[in-house]
């Protein structure tokens, strides 16, 4: 493939992105750009591409509404277009690496034995080698790789973004019904555009010098 | 910002993207697409701006040749044009969030006690509230990002990648001297050119259907 983005067009977005304090309220995001996102989600990469989460989007202004308390009060969950919560299985199982072997084996037009050894690397590396809570790490370690896609898509669509780790978790869980799916929320990204009077947006970012981030070898 | 991509370039990029099994050895990157990548990295988001990580970049032969058996055999990290070993801080503490805040007074220009209530925030809500564990936890997850912000740049570029969980950790740090850096890898991703062998490259992708994946509300 030839690539699709210029290397300065690349470097201009991840500049122009930033941590959106304040969403203007009256801006949504359209049909198109927000399926695309949603399939940049459904893209995105994970360990043996086991996909071990949902993704809820929030669009409903009362749900918005109502997350606000369970955000510490943060008001970009109202304000933004949607709010994306990342939701990384509870208790990933033996069970889902077989459904994820059996809906292998139909999209690849294999049978399911074809594919015993890569179960059997799936299971021993993942659900036998880890505990509950290792389990639940790993799987909330992949819905921050979609987060990155998320984040790195939204500000190549001009399309700005909040991620937020500071929140109520059991709070975000029990409003969206998480529990009842097996899932923990992980992360949140409020996703919308910019008010022009968040005063965050003309901000320098704030990065450490290359040189003590990346070490070549 | 205009979108500098279009919906179905990105998309089309993401469906390009593998895990690639193999990589042409004898395909190298060129210094600006290494280089555009690398700063694609230094700009990815973190928790607070917090950065907690390094990236090393191999690009030696030899050691590249030496990562393949802490990396279970997998060829890909000596056929790579670079491997990319993410990794976290090993001790968050509150002496890193003075040095990052001491930095965003300097690229703001603000005097240091200006930023004392996020300096608080920061502490609070990352150092006072984890133990050693959950803070090198929560460090492990924001390299994530920076993978997921790396997968998408690569594959906007036409640059092929593979993210690899499976690999010997303390081999991996000792090798590479992370240790003394308070360091510990986290995940490893190899970039270069897909081979033009790789059977992997024409399978189709598997990914559950958007609708057990992506909830609306």
């Amino acid at each position: 493939m030839q690539s699709t983005t210029s290397s300065p067009a690349l470097l201009e977005a991840l500049q122009w992105r930033y941590a959106t304090k304040q969403f203007d309220p009256t801006r949504r995001l359209d049909d198109v750009t927000l399926s695309t996102l949603e399939q940049a989600l459904v893209l995105a990469a994970s360990s043996g591409g086991l996909q071990p989460w949902k993704f809820i989007i929030v669009s409903d202004p009362e749900i918005k509404a109502q997350l606000v308390p369970v955000m510490f009060g943060q008001p970009q969950a109202r304000d933004a277009s949607q709010v994306v919560v990342f939701a990384a299985h509870a208790q990933y199982s033996a069970q889902e690496v077989d459904r994820y072997i059996a809906h292998t084996a139909a999209v690849r037009n294999v049978p399911v034995g074809e594919l015993e050894a890569f179960r059997q690397m799936l299971l021993g590396g993942i659900v036998e080698a880890k505990n509950e809570a290792a389990r639940f790490d790993w799987a909330a370690r992949q819905t921050y790789i979609a987060l990155g896609t998320l984040l790195t898509s939204a500000a190549l669509l001009g399309v700005d973004a909040c991620p937020m780790e500071g929140f109520d978790a059991a709070g975000v869980d029990d409003l969206l019904g998480l529990r009842e799916q097996g899932l923990r929320s992980t992360v949140i990204c409020s996703i919308g555009y910019r008010s022009a009077e968040d005063p965050y947006a003309a901000l320098p970012k704030v990065r450490f010098p290359a040189e003590e981030v990346i070490q070549h070898l």
